[in-house]
């Protein structure tokens, strides 16, 4: 059942840690079948060295248990909610990536300082406010959710794949699961480039908008004409 | 004797390497038996790249000698100190790790700026004071727990599963050798983000007390839900 | 067709990734056949895990595609540009590696702080202007190269073998595509050492002018002695 | 012919690229016999890939070439004026390690902040002055090992095996030439923890001196007791 978007899900989740981006279990990457109404998501503290296809856990929208033999990863609740407000995306990714968290922890945005930002995110990526005790007691997982998509609320998903959630650390997403954790994987980049830019120059301005507009419509949209056709 | 211990013992002393801990010989990782009272650590200035699991030293409580054909690490007296009085740790590791060893140097705890914190340290990690003149020259291995415990007279050592040891580096524990070297490897990661975060905004607050609690008992304690049955 | 210039752009591609200085497909290595008026570059967007010696592209002076089953690199009218007014370059190489983008961001000039620079660049390292809005919709690339040109009205590009382009990242060039890549490792390595030395000390000076001229003599020109002859 | 000591001193070359503390063809170890007068030395400009014991050079106390099919690496003098002064070395080893460069750059001496340090240098790590124009012109190479001996007018180098040029890069030596390179990646070490110490406490203190006292001798001089007899 779904052994397409198992192995995908499968794969993607080794990337986190080709790239360098998770330690030990840390870090979750889903992907979801719309058609179904399915999501494939990594198990909960399982090795990254042991972990098989096999062992992806399969939930529907509600966060039931479909398939699998495992724990669904404990940040279940936070991607399904966001698959449900974020409806053009495919897959999502998590980590602790130590420069994007320490954005995250300090609580600030990552302004645009340069192209390569420009390449992936259009405009500063946006940071969430902490959530209330009362939303952490209630339900912590689903609220960490509910104060992404609060913070989108004049945000494009697929324009701007990613967040940092104040005090945690990043959540992006994609058109399927490798490209969410792609996006992480630039995130972490851009926030290592951000940090450095910042200790060089604590004044530095963002580049021009329409340099920022430049490089994003060279990789997105219909005027896209990086990579191959 | 003692061959699943010392088998415990060499192998996390080998993650210590790979998890980029240690430098040249530096490190060491111990385990207890309690019901025989006896520590199994590595030997003193030996190359991991050599070392087998033959090489283990096998201490009693007092330090002296039961099995092993090296001298123990010079640092056991430290391991002894602590088993004495943290009654429920099974295993202990200490390293001169990077980030970890930058904030003992500094002599400044570390403060709860994230989940990742929170997930396994249930509040600031601890810094020592120094010893003294007297304490060095007495008996400074012995002293260096004894400034520890001294820290931990209101702290939980099973919440607080290590602290950095002014002007010198981090001593971490766990319920047996290879938590305490995982233990070793969060704290180096929480140290770089939380450099990172300060360097980001010097006036950085600590996360709120309501989402230290909840992290920290997702995966810790009777309501724990992170991982696995 | 240019069989030893395409195996030579192809390794030196690879040589980006060897070297740690480019994620994904970031990054570009282009050398030229001046007595052909040919230039081969790397394809847009193609892994270099799965790139082979005949993806590389070859374009004229003018960008017309020349053979190659693959668009070129996005990036290519810049080094068309370069290669112009540059005439004493064979190759140029395009990153986004870490450090030196940081000083490219911050808009920061390179000082030479020490003798690894001195080595390899006969001075400061310099920082273009951004583009005007007007060049950056007109023809984007193009432009990147015409304000690195317009940087260089009073330097020489083999003394000062790489620039960084504003909010950017860097470009480096040498006499073979090699070479090229060479320099923007050095560059690199001098960017993390410039930034962490300005961190020790904000106000540091550059050295000696004479120390300068000694070290790149060295390496470089009618009585350099380093290496073999 | 010298057999031994080519293959010490090749190993030890090989070092330099295992630790990470060398990009490039940057970087040279070499060691002295002294009952024959002769220093064996890495060869110049050598891709370390590529090389072999039988590349090694070996030259007199005034450097003149022995036995070898390649010019010695340019900084031979240095290592020769070392030799002959600091008579109980055995092996010298050079880089251009990212973080203790970054000190020599800053012109920045290290402060003992911590035990890593005390464990393998005797104090405050020195800086030399700038070379002066005439120094430089008249014979760069021999200068800068003489501004060394002129910084250790008071300072033991067994006791302190290691220098910052400023605005240079560090030496450091030993008993034989492993040891250099060991004291190399100690000193780089030492220097990055002492940067990032600095980070997170501008006006830390050096640790007692009673505390570098004990650390060094556990480790060096008749009462040591760190390793194995």
């Amino acid at each position: 059942m779904l052994e397409a978007l198992k192995t995908e899900v499968f794969k993607a989740n080794l990337e986190l840690v080709k790239y360098g981006l998770v330690t030990l279990t840390w870090g979750n990457v889903s992907g979801i079948n719309r058609a179904e109404g399915l999501i494939v998501i990594k198990p909960s503290g399982i090795d990254y060295e042991k972990m098989t296809v096999n062992d992806m856990v399969t939930v529907d929208i509600d966060g039931k248990l479909v398939e699998g033999k495992w724990r669904p990863s404990s940040d279940t609740p936070t991607h399904l909610t966001l698959y449900e407000k974020f409806t053009k995306i495919g897959g999502i990714a998590h980590s602790h990536s130590e420069y994007a968290t320490a954005f995250a922890q300090a609580c600030r945005e990552i302004p645009c300082y340069g192209t390569t930002h420009a390449d992936h995110f259009d405009g500063r990526i946006p940071v969430t406010r902490f959530l209330t005790e009362e939303e952490t007691i209630k339900n912590y997982e689903h609220y960490t959710g509910q104060v992404i998509i609060e913070r989108f609320a004049n945000l494009i998903p697929n324009d701007m794949p990613g967040v940092l959630v104040a005090g945690h650390a990043p959540f992006t997403w994609g058109k399927d699961p490798r490209d969410s954790v792609k996006n992480s994987l630039v995130l972490e980049r851009v926030a290592k480039m951000a940090l450095n830019s910042l200790l060089l120059n604590k004044d530095i301005e963002e580049i021009p908008k329409y340099i920022l507009k430049k490089h994003y419509s060279r990789k997105h949209g219909p005027d896209a004409y990086y990579g191959q056709k």
